[in-house]
């Protein structure tokens, strides 16, 4: 069984964290039938922590995971803390498979998201 | 004349910086007629500043700007910094306009962006 974790930093700020929970139901009502489910975790600032939610999932039927980090860059976050916190978790399970995407900053499709935003412009 | 402008943090990690320069070169390849050109500006650690990018199209032909807040969400850097920065080359050039869309974060096609790169993983 597999699942998406989306990684991202969290706020102080709930509205911040509250923005994301919208954005993972709204993955998660198109995400189809190769994941289980979706879920959300933070770095700093906010909970589930990423160790607990991998934690949730190995302590269930999940045998892999594929996590997203949610960051517009590389940097320390991507690069040294979110392996950091898998890498601690698969330590203890050394069965269960992790796998990283690019941070969403990454991707290809963001140079389309800021063309086509810009075209739904009418002002 | 309409430009666009992409409004990042900035980061004192070069390669970060460089991140931003090659998706705003992918924004515009693809950017259409709409608009004579796209720049990048930054609010802290890089340069140019949000408001020297904006007095040199003011200084030139731009009569409108379309500012694109790159964060994933409202935070302080977008509710009162980049309005800021704004709010002060307006008061220079009152004749000009320039509309703020949506922090990337905020926008719709974010949702599809993760359900796509999860489609994508072969892993």
């Amino acid at each position: 069984m597999k699942q998406l974790l989306i990684a991202a930093h969290g706020s102080r700020r709930e509205s911040s964290n509250d923005e994301l929970k919208a954005l993972v139901a709204k993955v998660s009502a198109n995400l189809g039938v190769a994941f289980a489910g979706v879920e959300l975790a933070f770095l700093e600032f906010a909970s589930p922590s990423i160790e607990s939610v991998l934690v949730d999932f190995f302590n269930g039927k999940t045998t892999e995971v594929v996590v997203l980090p949610y960051f517009l860059s590389a940097g320390n976050h991507v690069v040294q803390d979110i392996p950091r916190e898998i890498h601690k978790v698969l330590d203890q399970w050394p069965d269960k498979k992790i796998t990283v995407l690019p941070h969403i900053g990454a991707l290809d499709a963001m140079a389309n998201v800021i063309v086509e935003a810009c075209k739904n412009d009418n002002h």
